[in-house]
């Protein structure tokens, strides 16, 4: 069970980075930390003659490492109730790679394990749930099983500490994994 | 009311644009397509000592265009079940101008009239309810006033024709805007 | 097509079944106003060894209406941001007659075409979503099929009248039931 | 500060039962089981000239004991996606006491604090998250207080015992209710 942590995050060493790396303590593991990668918006070529057309960025860097792994964490701060720009760039662009016949995206992508790391403020408890659904029905599109998330109240660097469930449920996850 | 339409899709002509091209018919209006502008992630600078630091793009210009108009027009097609990357980056940037003296921007978005289009496949009507809450908290936490949306279902070029409730919303839209 | 009303509403002509009304004018079908039945709440014995008792109410009535119709229309208006009670009192029911030989439930129920109208205020295109998630989730766990719904805007008696899109979505279902 | 759990479950010692039993071990409280009291459905009166009757059946005593407590955890299996019906029919009768001048049901709602336990199965943790908003927006519109909520993975008699995090999250609500 190879396990990567794809970080959306615009900041280093933030509050949903803490969690993940708790849940990870002692565990091999890869970071993606999609901040340090250029990743251009997607340009919608679905439906022309020529299809899409190669980008120069970092993204098919970026994407072969995700396909390489089996169980996959996404974590991502809430920004304006939804994942970040870094992660919603991220997945845009696989609409392009889908139809990209040097990778096989969809035998890959289906049966992967999805975890979602998220933390916020203003009720995320609440607030948040648009995001969980959001993902739930990307991993449903692609046949990836949504394995579990947590939602951490905080905005503050550090704020996190005090999240008790939140770190609980890291624990739980650490003591999964290392099986 | 100087109304404003956000246009969020990576693709010219396409079928969300198509839908709010009927609402404004014949109505003054000015038209920002985010996919002209380059627009940086964000970089969350809210908890350190020096604040943010100014960015070398477009988003000021956007931004004091937002900013002007009182109703505001968000057009988006529906990518993995949410907004598209490039009208995220254009909200997630609110963080940034929210603490800049030089705009006031709380003062300025507070009583904005918003309105939301956007269009997708994969049975949208009920996978796209993410997103209108989505759009509903962002409304809410900045005080604009969350009008009315349409989910239009189509994924072709030109679908959205045959979509006819869809475009009839757009019509009754454009007897409102008309007053 | 055996087309089927399901009235959830505890007041006659409400503005839920005004809509209704004007989606099935000059179109067979039965109604089924359930606040005209005696339906217990399901007493669960799922788990218990002799299994569910027989109930000495109205349900089994209802039920052999449902099952025997094609295309069912849920009509309820939003109590408390949900279905009301007597449309739920419906649907837990499912729970035991599901298991009970003398209906083919699972068969029967899938398949069928399912369409929902719902009226309410507090901004019910907003906070009416999580029931329309609710019947998403309903629909896809039998295998019916979620064809359309309509949130009208409208608390005291014939409000309704004045939400136009939600009639003209009434008429564009008429023409459709009548094909 | 006076505890009250409000269970809407119509077997008794189910999971989520289980659940607050774990949040209440040592702390003083009282508990209303729905299935033991009979409530009608409401009868919408709200627009006639009589408005309300009275209703012959448990619903005043409930909502006595619920409107002398501060502290209220509404306990509830996932039943076809949302609450039970007989919790549902706990909440379509707030409609009724709202306007029963015997009652100060606004002034005495606000402000207190609201949990929320649930337990089921079929992905709960996704398909959990429309009866959350659900709740939210009750709590929202009468001005309680939505403190927490835990959704537990179990369906079968006894399976909640499994489901370590739901546990842990009991263990720190009986934490706080001590202080």
């Amino acid at each position: 069970m190879k396990i990567l942590t794809i970080l959306g995050s615009s900041r280093d060493n933030g509050n949903s980075e803490y969690l993940v790396n708790q849940a990870l303590e002692g565990i091999e593991h890869t970071q993606l930390r999609l901040s340090e990668y250029k990743i251009n918006p997607i340009t919608d070529m679905r439906h022309t003659e020529e299809g899409f057309s190669p980008v120069d960025d970092d993204y098919e860097s970026v994407l072969t490492d995700f396909l390489a792994h089996d169980l996959i964490i996404f974590v991502t701060p809430i920004y304006w109730f939804g994942m970040t720009s870094h992660m919603k760039l991220f997945f845009d662009r696989w609409s392009q790679y889908m139809r990209d016949d040097r990778f096989d995206f969809k035998m890959q992508v289906h049966g992967k394990k999805a975890y979602v790391v998220t933390t916020g403020g203003s009720n995320p408890y609440v607030t948040g749930l648009p995001l969980i659904q959001q993902f739930g029905h990307i991993f449903d599109f692609v046949g990836m099983s949504f394995e579990d998330y947590v939602i951490g109240n905080a905005v503050k660097p550090g704020e996190i500490k005090e999240d008790l469930l939140a770190l609980d449920k890291m624990k739980a996850w650490n003591h999964t994994f290392k099986k």
